[in-house]
């Protein structure tokens, strides 16, 4: 089995070819998506910009079609929800196709659009994907980043995707240089919303009036669920539909 | 004071401007750079391409010129030299020019040419660099990487820099994600040619035959000299020159 990890989503990425890739975004896409999911969203459309996700709405038709996402964190003008974990209730998103534009999650999701298995990861669904992820020959996890540099936060939480990954399977694990260095610091930093207070994406969060979404975002494995893309949809796979972890 | 981590040396870079720049490659192009100068090289001359090599060597007259670096890890055809540190002894560079053409830490120069600043680190060098530093208001750590993807040799390095700069300053230092999360790989690896040993690059070495290469490069503080940048030529800094630090 091989893991490699990659900090930042630039291209090229290697070839994806017969890996199952996970985009994590801890700050705040992956989360969002998890927690929209759970509660009840029929899927999520990632867009690459606020234009492409405006347009994919309309043509999904507006009725059970929610636009959500951020531009610089906060929610853009004229959509329904912004990119907070907690604004995606069963109220708001049951039963609705979500269309989101955020500045790094969605965006990685276009870059590893061509890969066959496309799952998406945060310290909320954490376990969930360390454990359908066993089964994998070849995993490539790409941190989301921050406008293209590295995210502390996406890192720590890749690397414990990997110790989970290590700890449960019986295989010796082939790491590439990144996901050795995530391990470790996965291993060194604690992971609770002080912690996502102290990275860089955190600090921007707290600035705008944001920082009850790190408790949540910190939340390890509130829920146990996989979101998958398909055909340029994330829905959850058939085997998690309609569990959603710890009974909310 | 503030200082920020690259781990990967893709452009965009941030500015530059007013900051002190600090480029490690250690396997091997600043290791290469800090023996061969210590041991009287006149200067290093990095080349972007093994054809801009030999232009600018023979540019610079070839009686007093010695091409070196490496190709995929080997002695570029027709060169005098390799990357080997090894190779870099006062009988063969004393009072030459040093043409250099290597995969990423030569490289890694051209991106940051134009900074007012750019000094030459590595584990060989580490507590010079990290003293003379100190002076600083700013400082941009870039870690040539290999191929553009993180090294973790390189990441250990500059967390290790930017640790001893922490425990030396009695200011606070702002760090971003980079350096925070290099700060914790630095404090758990034990840097050793066994740690070289386990990265990428340093099982690369290996394979080529290159192993001896990993203990010199692992010789922490062998030096304590910093080969600074003026006009695309690399030298020790005027306090430095005649010092090599542990007597060799």
């Amino acid at each position: 089995m091989k893991i490699d990890v990659h900090f930042e989503p630039a291209k090229p990425l290697p070839d994806l070819t017969g890996s199952l890739v996970v985009v994590i975004d801890v700050l705040r896409a992956t989360s969002s998506m998890v927690e929209a999911l759970v509660n009840g969203a029929q899927g999520v459309y990632p867009a690459p910009s606020t234009e492409e996700a405006i347009k994919l709405a309309s043509s999904l038709g507006r009725e059970d079609t929610i636009l959500c996402g951020e531009a610089r964190g906060l929610k853009i003008e004229g959509f329904d929800l912004g990119n907070s974990p907690s604004e995606f209730s069963a109220e708001r998103v049951a039963g609705k196709r979500l269309v989101m534009s955020t500045t790094n999650g969605t965006r990685a999701f276009f870059l590893v659009e061509d890969a066959v298995s496309v799952w998406a990861c945060s310290f909320m669904n954490l376990s969930a994907v360390a454990s359908a992820a066993m089964e994998a020959d070849s995993i490539i996890v790409v941190c989301a980043g921050m406008e293209g540099l590295f995210s502390l936060d996406d890192a720590v939480c890749a690397g414990a995707l990997v110790q989970r990954i290590r700890t449960a399977a019986d295989v010796d694990i082939e790491l590439n240089d990144a996901a050795m260095g995530a391990v470790e610091m996965a291993l060194t930093f604690r992971v609770n919303a002080h912690f996502l207070a102290s990275t860089c994406s955190g600090r921007h969060l707290i600035e705008i009036g944001l920082r009850e979404d790190l408790d949540i975002c910190a939340e390890i494995d509130r829920h146990s669920v996989v979101p998958a893309m398909d055909d340029r949809v994330i829905q959850l796979r058939s085997e998690d539909a309609g569990s959603s972890g710890p009974d909310r």
